[in-house]
C-alpha cells in the first residue's frame, strides 16, 4: 500500500458526547463536512482537543468510525491512539485502521515516568502493528514522557514513522529535529507554535485545535506559505494568532467547543469535571474570531 | 451501616498480570494471605503501585474481587478507584463496593489542568454514591491536579470522607491539614512520609507499597509509635527507611514487585513499556531489606 | 581553638536598614537583647530571612558587626555568607570570623546550572578558609543548585562541616541524610519542616524566622522536644504551626519584619521591589501569634 | 537627545577576567575590533554570557568602560544592568550612562518571588533614571521572576522602554508581545529563539552569545532576512544553528569562552565555581563552527 503524503491543515476535532456517553454522530458529521468544504488537507479525531482522555474505548471507536465515514476519503483521516500500554496501544491502533482511519497519531500516555528505552519501544510497536503513517506526537506539557532527540531519530529510521507533531512551545527544538533526523522526520506543527514560522523552517503543515473553527482562514495562511508569500503570510498570521492564544488560556477542548458552539455546532461541553468554556473565555473567542475575520 | 474505623498499617498491593493478561489470582491470595497472617491492618489494591493507570476496567475489577475473597473479611479492603471523569468514577465506585470493598482511595486522574470546583465536584460525587468510608488521595507527583488546602476542608464536612493519604513529600502540610479540618480529616502517611513522624502528629498509619514487603516491621512500628514509645519507634524507623528510599529512587511498583519476586511471590513486572526493577534496584531493594530485618 | 558545638533554636534575623539604606544598629541590637533574654540558643544574621541577597558586602558586614557586639559572647553567631564565586565567598567568609561571628551558615547563589562537582568545590572552600564550623544551607525553592545526598556525604568528611539546614519541605529527606552520614551530619530544620518531627528523627534544633517572632515558645518546644516530652511538645507544637504557615504564605522577611513591627521593633520594610506585608498578611500574623501565645 | 534606533546583530560579549580577578582588557579590546570589523551593529557587554552575577560593581563598569572606549561610537553599546534592589539597579544605570553606554539591557534579578507591581517599579525607575534607550530582559530559565504580557503592555507606554529580549524558548509569546503592544514594542531575539523566525514575525534583530563566535554569518542571515529573501535565509539559518543548539546545551558564558580561545581570543573561563567547557563540549562546539563556515 503506497503511504499517503501527509500535509497541511489537520484539524483536531472535538468528540461530540451527550448527557448519556453516546457520540452525537450528526453533529460530528456535519462539521466534517464543514471543514471538508473549507478546504481542510486531513482530518485528526481524538488529539487532546477530542478529549481522548475522558473517553473509553467504545466511545473512542465510535468517533473514529464517525468521522473516516463522514469523510468518505475525500481526505485523510489521522486517528489517535493513547495508551499507557504497549499492548493497550497495538490493539486500538489496529481497530481504528480496521474502521479506516488512514494513519495513526501516536500517543504515549504515562503515571510512572518512563526511560528512553520504554518510549521508544511503545512508539516502535505501534508502528509495526499497523501499515499506515505514524505520527508521533509530544506533548511536554500534558504528557508525563517526553520523546528526546535521540529517541526521534532512532524511530525516523522506521519506514511508516515519518512525521511528528510538537506540542512544546520550542519552535528551535522543530528545526533541531529536522536537522537531526535529515528530513526523515516531517513537521506538523501544533497550536503553541506559530504555523507561518513552521512553514518558514520547514513544516509541511499544522494539526491543531484553532483549525476547526478557522479553516478557511488557516487554509489561506498554509497557501500563501508554501507559495513563498511570506509577507502577506505574516499580515494573515498576525490576525489569526488571536485564536491560539485564546485556545493557550482556555482549556483546549472547552476552547474550540465554546467556539464551535457560537458557530452553530452544538458539539456539547467537556466531559465533568473538567469545566465548560467560561463567560470570560467565550468572549475571548469571539473577539479573536472576528479578528481572524479581519 | 457503622462505618468501619480505619487506623494502622495498610499495604498498597501490586497487580499480579500475567503476559495474556489475566490476573494472578493464586499469587495475589497467596500475597493477603502473608501479610494479613503479618497483622497488618488493612489492604489497599489499586493504589499507585498497584498500577491503576495500567489496567482496564475488567482488570481492576478481578484484583479487588481477588483481594476480597482472600481476605474474608478479616481486614478492611480499601480498593482504589481512579477516573477522569465524573461518571466514570462513579460507576467504578459502585462496582468495587458490589464486589465487597470496604471502603474507596478515591483518586482524580486528569489530563487538562482543573479548578479546585471541579476537583471538590469529583470527590463529593464518588462520596455520595457509596455508602463507605473515603480515603481522598494526592499525589502532585503523579497526578495533573491537586487537592488544595480549602478543597480539603470543604470535603472533610461531608460524612463519609474523613481520611486523606497525602503522597507529596511534604510533612508540614500534613499537620496544615490537621489544624485546618479539626481532626475531621484523619491523616494516612505515604511512603514518603516518616511513618514515625506522621504518627507523631497525630496520623492514623500508613498507606504504602513498602508495607507490602515489610509487613511485620511495619506493623511493629505502628504498634510503638501508637504506645507513646517514641525513642524505641525511631530506633526501628530509622533501619526501615532504607526501603522507603529504595521505593522512592525506582520506579514504584517496579520496586515493590522485585522485592516481592525476592521473597518468593512470583508477582511478575510491570506491563511495558514501564520497565522492570533494574540489578542495580534489586540489589538496594536487597540491602534495604537486609537492613530492615536488623 | 575548640569548636563550640550547635544546637537549639537559632532565630534568622531581619536585617533593619533605613530608607538611605544604612543599617538601625539600635533596632537590631535591641532585637538581640530580646531574643537572648528570651532563652534563644544562638543568632543567624544574613539567613534569607536577613534578605542577603538584597544587600551589599558593607551593609552585610555592619549587620555582622552589629550582631556580634549586641551578643557579647552570651550565644554563638552563625552569620550567612552567601556568593556566586568561590573568591567572593571565601573572601566574606574571612570578614565575618574577623568581625567575631562564631560559625558560618554557607549559602551557594548560582546564576547558570552548575555540576556536583562545583558545589562540592564552593563549600570545600569555605570551610578550609576560616577555622569555625560551616552549618551547610541549601533551599532547593530559591536556590539555582541543591546540595545532594552524595555531596553531602563528602562535605560531612570535612573536619569542620558537620551541620546542614535543609530548607526543603521534604522531611524524609532529613532522616536520609543523617542515615548516609552516620550522625556525622548534624541537621538544622528549616521553617518548612515541622520542628518537633525534626527533633523526633534526631535534629539539634532549627534556624528559622519564626523563631524572631516567637523565640519564648519555640526554646519551651525544643526543651520538651530535647527531654522526650513528645506529647506535650505536639501540644504546643501544633499552636505554633500557623507561625510558620504565615512565613510559607508571604515573603518570608516581610513576614517577620511585619510581625516584629507589631511587637514594637521597628526594623522596616523589604528593600524595594520586594513588597512589604500586606494588610491580610499582617491580620494572618496577629491570629498565629495569638494562637501561638494559646 | 534623539534616541538611537537599535537594530541588526549585538552579540553578547563575554567578560574576560584574569586570575587575580582584573579585567583583560587587551582581549576585550580585541574581541570588539573583531566583531565590529565582522559588521555587527552593536555590542551588549554584562548579559547572562558576560557573567553579570558573578562579576562585582567595579568589575561591571570596567567591563563597560573597555567595551565603550573600544567601540569608538562605531556601534551603540547597551550595557547589562542587574540588581535585586531599585535602589542598586538605578545606580548602576547611571554609572554605565556616564561611562558612555548608548542604552541599557535591564534585567531583574530576584532571591524572593515579585509581583507584577514590583516588576514593573523596578523597571520603570532605570527607565526615569536614564535618557537613553531601555531593553527589557527576560529569562524564565535563570529569572525568579517573569515579565508578564500585562506588564509589557504598560512598559511599552513609557517613552524610552521600547525594545525587550526575551529568553524563553517561546518564540508564539513573542508574536503576542508585538500584538499586545501594537509595535510599541520592538523584539530581539535571543538564543533559544530561531533568528530568522523571529525576523519573520517582525523582530528588529538578535542579542545573543553565539553572535559571538559566527558575527559574519549572524550579519548576513540578518541582511537576507531583512530583504525578505526567506529562503536564502533559511538555508543559511538551518547551517547556524547548531552553534545555537551548543549554546543551549552546555553553559551560556563557558561555551562562547571555550570557542573564542579556539578562535584565538584568550578570554579564560568561568570564575568558579562553574566549570569551563568540557572537551565533549569544545568538540561539539567545532562541529557547529565547521558548519556554520558551510
Amino acid at each position: 500500500m503506497p503511504a499517503v503524503e501527509l500535509k497541511g491543515v489537520f484539524p483536531y476535532l472535538v468528540s461530540p458526547i451527550d448527557a448519556a456517553g453516546r457520540v452525537k454522530r450528526d453533529v460530528l458529521a456535519a462539521l466534517v463536512e464543514h471543514l471538508i468544504a473549507a478546504g481542510v488537507h486531513g482530518l485528526t479525531p481524538l488529539g487532546s482537543t477530542g478529549e481522548f482522555a475522558y473517553l473509553d474505548t467504545e466511545q473512542r471507536l465510535e468517533i473514529v468510525d464517525c468521522v473516516v465515514r463522514a469523510a468518505r476519503g475525500r481526505v485523510p483521516v489521522i486517528a489517535g491512539v493513547a495508551a499507557t500500554t504497549i499492548k493497550g496501544a497495538v490493539e486500538l491502533a489496529a481497530k481504528v485502521v480496521a474502521l479506516g482511519a488512514d494513519g495513526v497519531l501516536a500517543i504515549l500516555e504515562a503515571y510512572f515516568p518512563i526511560s528512553d528505552h520504554g518510549v521508544e519501544a511503545y512508539f516502535r510497536a505501534i508502528a509495526e502493528a499497523v501499515p499506515c503513517p505514524i505520527v508521533l506526537y509530544t506533548n511536554p506539557q500534558f504528557q508525563r514522557s517526553d520523546l528526546t532527540l535521540p529517541v526521534i531519530e532512532r524511530l525516523s529510521a522506521i519506514d511508516n514513522i515519518s512525521y511528528i507533531k510538537d506540542a512544546s512551545t520550542n519552535t528551535g527544538r522543530l528545526l533541531s529535529i529536522l536537522n537531526a533526523t535529515q528530513g526523515r522526520m516531517k513537521i506538523f506543527a501544533a497550536s503553541a507554535h506559530i504555523p507561518a514560522c513552521v512553514m518558514l523552517i520547514g513544516g509541511v503543515g499544522w494539526m491543531a485545535g484553532p483549525a476547526c473553527i478557522i479553516p478557511r482562514e488557516s487554509v489561506a495562511l498554509y497557501e500563501l506559505a508554501r507559495q513563498g508569500e511570506w509577507e502577506k503570510a505574516m499580515r494573515l498570521q498576525r490576525r489569526l494568532w488571536a485564536v491560539n492564544e485564546a485556545f493557550a488560556k482556555y482549556s483546549l477542548a472547552a476552547c474550540i467547543q465554546g467556539a464551535l458552539d457560537i458557530q452553530g455546532f452544538p458539539v456539547g461541553d467537556p466531559l465533568p469535571p473538567p469545566a465548560p468554556l467560561s463567560e470570560e473565555g467565550r468572549a475571548e473567542v469571539k473577539r479573536g474570531l472576528a479578528m481572524a475575520a479581519g
